[in-house]
């Protein structure tokens, strides 16, 4: 029988399996081989802990975790960005002359109130899809204040890869943030490979008005979800109707969405993203107005959580740049 | 050149795109034609108004539009069969005493406060878990008061072939049901192959709860969110980020869903699924206390909406049963 093609083929994909590595950028550590230990332990169709690919739900937190979040969450500096455009007469309010100006310190010494107003005049009072252009006129646009980059270039490699990992070997990848769902929709496609319906999110109550061009979604001012801590985990319900077997988070606002990944039947896999690496990153954890993890660090050993120590796990932070 | 097995093998393709009819239990007729030549204008990339497959979203209401909804919603008959479990002593108002004795118009008559007070002794106070556990085991057993059938049989067969005709050209299909999120959950895998994550309904609050056997999630007795009318395009917002191209629904509480997929800069293709049909199902339309269609019957023909007439369109109105 002679088959040489299909021999080839069969001989490449072995080769494949068992040689190439899933994880280029991640150090030979614990972390790593726990990450593929655990993969291999779930789709293993001989294994005891096999879980059905429809099953395989993975969740990620995002600022923190799958790109950066400093010296600010990056969202905020879009909303600074748009109150930069704003007439003189609309900054009616410190917080609004602090963003206006771009000080960020000063904003954030506005409080939680402060926040909100630059939240209402960058976020509210407009279409979803006029924001969503917006945003990604600011991707475009926009450069990180240390690094130069795109924000969009900030993302981590070692988690690119783990999420096309994770997707090759049947999962499927969602984004799970404290973020605006509309806001990350923007990116997600092209920046993770994550299709706009695996995204969830904070959100504002948004209303459908019918205007004489049509239809449109508006932004409203209230509240209506806040994707975070306990909300991560009735977020996940409300969207995905599934519990994860796999959850990536940064901090503290990611707690109960490990805890609620790791405590099913089914096997599951809580990984920290630690951010050690004062030299090619940042190094923060317990204290901070950003990504603080205290009970992370205390209980995550005894929950069987893993660590991804960013200075000695990860041989590079960022992709290349072109 | 010889390529004997490639040639037989486009040939099949050829023959199965040409001469195969996707939606064998639509009679020949317009809305059946409007079906096909929409899917073949947005599917083929030499149309101009080809769409591409991440764009592909179909939407479509369950209750009378997937499946029966008459003598009244089949969510009322599973929260009736949970309170003829209770204990007398928790039978408090008219309202329960009449689910209590599965007297329907009793109930009814008790109006939207007494419908409120069953679906909070049957849908609230436990976790999400254990409340689709208990759609579970009644979808097994219990059977449709006038014809007998398990109510996961009452699909209707030609919907079941448009949902598969859809994905196989690339569609994604969701459920977008004014009926409860977790409940649809628990028959969609099967009775629809839409999974669990392609669903959005109503919800209630969920909270989650750390208990001593675990963290749960327990359903609570306030609304979360009513997916209906023009809270539809706001749950696919939610839920998808993208605006569908084709809905299908049956009632008014569809108006706005049709409304929002139908004008957006792609095609859109709307489908009202009409209750002709006294002999096989139920007819119904303008008047009644389920599926009300006055607005859909006056405007759809001006918005371009297309009818299936289950009379007329419908060769066939649920599956074979074994
Ligand atoms: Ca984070
Ligand atoms: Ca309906």
């Amino acid at each position: 029988m002679i088959r040489p093609l299909l021999s080839a083929s069969a001989l490449s994909l072995a080769a494949t399996a068992l040689w190439a590595d899933p994880l280029p950028s991640w150090n030979a550590g614990e972390t790593k081989s726990a990450i593929i230990s655990f993969v291999e332990a779930v789709t293993d169709p001989a294994s005891e802990t096999y879980v059905t690919p429809a099953d395989r739900i993975a969740v990620f937190d995002n600022d923190g975790t799958l790109w950066a979040e400093q010296p600010a969450y990056f969202q905020l500096f879009f909303a600074i960005d748009q109150v930069k455009k704003l007439d003189a007469s609309a900054l009616t309010s410190d917080a609004l002359k602090a963003a206006a100006a771009g000080d960020v310190e000063a904003l954030l010494a506005t409080g939680k109130e402060g926040l909100l107003e630059v939240l209402a005049a960058s976020h509210t009072g407009m279409s979803v899809a006029d924001f969503q252009a917006s945003v990604a006129a600011w991707l475009d646009e926009a450069r990180h204040p240390t690094t130069g980059r795109p924000y969009d270039a900030m993302v981590y490699q070692p988690m690119l890869e783990l999420l096309v990992y994770l997707r090759d070997e049947g999962f499927d990848t969602y984004i799970v943030s404290g973020g605006g769902i509309d806001f990350i929709r923007v990116l997600a496609p092209d920046a993770y490979g994550i299709d706009e319906a695996q995204v969830v999110g904070s959100s504002l109550v948004t209303e459908y008005v019918l205007g004489e061009a049509g239809p449109v979604l508006m932004k409203m001012p209230d509240l209506f979800f806040n994707d975070d801590k306990a909300g991560k985990p009735v977020a996940i319900n409300h969207h995905i109707g599934k519990r994860p077997i796999f959850a990536g988070g940064n901090s503290d606002g990611d707690f109960q969405m490990l805890e609620w990944t790791t405590s099913g039947e089914a096997p599951g896999f809580g990984l920290y993203v630690h951010h050690t690496d004062a030299d090619r990153e940042w190094a923060y954890d317990r204290e901070g107005h950003i990504g603080v993890l205290n009970r992370g660090l205390d209980e995550g050993a005894e929950h069987g959580w893993h660590f991804a120590d960013m200075a000695k796990d990860w041989a590079v932070i960022f992709p290349a740049t072109e």
